[in-house]
């Protein structure tokens, strides 16, 4: 199969179905009972979360978002989350153009550092992007 | 020297100068150049950040910030950051009750969990607050 060159752009409403089914194939969240509209408006009101999509042949085979905080002594950091590429397309470096995209973001957000969290065989993954080991991630479920 | 309690309140902006004063006991940044006014409307206009100050004998003595998140799929999450603990009074649990100040702000944001990044001298602080080790954390500079 010959594939079409990935673009990518900011999330739309309508994208939010196809982007569910992706982010399933990281961790399965039924959201079946979830209202749309109302899930939305809660994302999009919280401005500090920017969305995109990554788009191959007219389809949606990629997602991921940076979130962008202002931290009390004025500095800007961005925090990379919720990546997936469609596991039918991997292997393809679409990860890492995705990555590279939401570097940009953080960018021109002024952020002067970008973490983010992975599990350890991601690690050479997000090396190639510039990222280094900083720390420990921790989890409390509530 | 007895200490009174500890109590801890939202921040104020009449709390910065003392706020920075103790972040840069974790890490020093010039702000004697920040505008104040400025960096405190940034901060407060990015209402996913929630910062508390602790209070020992009307003096600020600790901060802590949650980052609250609203997801794509109508999950709450949020990032702890920014925890410090004036030198002068560590060794009391004043960080432990930080923490869990912390966690009810997250339980009443209706977060489903609380993520933050340590080193690894400190895991066994916040193991006293039921976080676990989840997973690595990687930095980039910009």
């Amino acid at each position: 199969m010959i594939m079409s060159k990935v673009s990518f752009r900011k999330i739309k409403k309508s994208d939010l179905n196809d982007v569910f089914a992706l982010l399933n194939q990281l961790k399965k969240i039924d959201t079946s009972d979830l209202d749309l509209d109302n899930s939305w408006d809660q994302f999009i009101q919280n401005n500090s979360s920017n969305s995109i999509v990554g788009i191959v042949d007219s389809k949606i085979i990629a997602h991921g978002s940076i979130i962008i905080e202002n931290k009390i002594r004025g500095e800007v950091a961005g925090h990379i989350e919720d990546i997936v590429v469609d596991t039918e397309v991997r292997g393809k470096m679409i990860g890492v153009k995705l990555i590279n995209e939401l570097i940009e973001i953080g960018k021109k957000n002024n952020c002067y550092r970008i973490t983010l969290f992975c599990k350890e065989n991601l690690i050479n993954f997000y090396s190639r992007s510039g990222f280094k080991v900083n720390s420990v991630s921790m989890k409390r479920y509530l």
